[in-house]
């Protein structure tokens, strides 16, 4: 499958624990954030979306850590999106800018809840590949 | 001034940062959850105030960091609070438990937002001092 | 499988997003500090154990989000693990108190570095079932 | 006080909170940062710092609040500093991109520890105005 967003950030210091590696659970911080910056980059907003009653929430998430990120480190959000049924996948990497290594691979399932009831959305639809 | 209330709390090892000590954002978070557990033990949710358009807001915020917190220490977060023209002075102290030394010793002013526009509240005036 | 230990926690107001549920990363927070919260009960520090070389880090991590947390709920966080092959593998599940509804149901992959280097941990296989 | 130093920055949804604005402990986040930015800026690591036994901390902070940042806000991040005797004050401000609104007003003092003490850093004294 063919990545067709991405979006660039960098390693903040408080983002790392007493490891000194990036706590695991800003990698889901850095992909909710890759999605919703691809949203917005289709002039949709997460934010709009749930003050019109419409919540995309997240089903299930497989996360694989391959490489660490460290004090310092950009790194590069990839992103593909696939409907399948009334899911809508996610396909998420993220590579360590220096050296493009693959530093985690995602994939992560939503479902959208329209006044709070599993349904379809055509905003969304419009944002699959 | 005589604290009205405490809370007890252990540090989670997530929020240390890469210097092996909790980071001091997680101070602002520890004495903002115990100032609703307050509401809560006075019957007030947080989150209902939201929703009945009542927005408690903090206005000025000063901290001083005595001790650093670290992996595994227990804590305990006490609170005062006192009404102050429109505001609500919150005075909050935590002390690491082993030896109650003290660790921060924070000013937190609040004020109310009713339907977005400054103003006064009596439910929360009830939990002055 | 059997679950060993758990953990009781609350909502705090600031892991509630936007949405007005917790926001999905908190859980990893929540799921990491149960696996620490294991090893202290069993007399291990995973800061001690990182200042005597040895980290335990996530390999992998696969969540299914059951039903939502939100502000003020209390929630059970229940664990088990077993050794399969150099991967220490913990099943975690978070219950919502009120009315033990399944809130989270992951499967964590732990692998162990020793000095930076893939290794086995005698104090680590201690704690398997 | 003239500023020195800027960095760019934007909301990510998930530093929102159940009021739907910028959860406080965010801005002591974007404070931080921009302060390690800067230090980058000036070829000093933070992280590096930490491992060469030197360790900048905050002993006291002051916030002013003035208008919230939302979802999708876009802020840029000053900032000034002058050594005080021991401390590094600095005097850090932001500001909403749209309109150039003041968000935060702040006031951080940091000290140094060498290798646990309070001392004084050369390298911190050069980055000062």
């Amino acid at each position: 499958m063919e990545f067709i967003f991405e979006h660039e950030m960098k390693v903040r210091d408080y983002e790392c624990d007493l490891q000194g590696i990036v706590n695991n659970a800003n990698y889901q911080h850095y992909i909710e954030h890759t999605r919703h910056e691809y949203l917005s980059s289709r002039n949709i907003s997460f934010a709009k979306l749930h003050d019109d009653g419409i919540d995309a929430v997240v089903a299930r998430i497989t996360m694989s850590f391959k490489v660490p990120l460290k004090s310092g480190d950009e790194f590069i959000s990839k992103l593909a999106v696939q409907k399948e049924g009334i899911k809508y996948v996610f396909y998420q990497n993220i590579y360590r800018k220096s050296d493009m290594k693959l530093v985690l691979k995602a994939v992560v399932d939503t479902v959208t809840l329209i006044n709070g009831r599993l349904g379809t959305c055509e905003i969304l639809d419009a944002i699959c590949q």
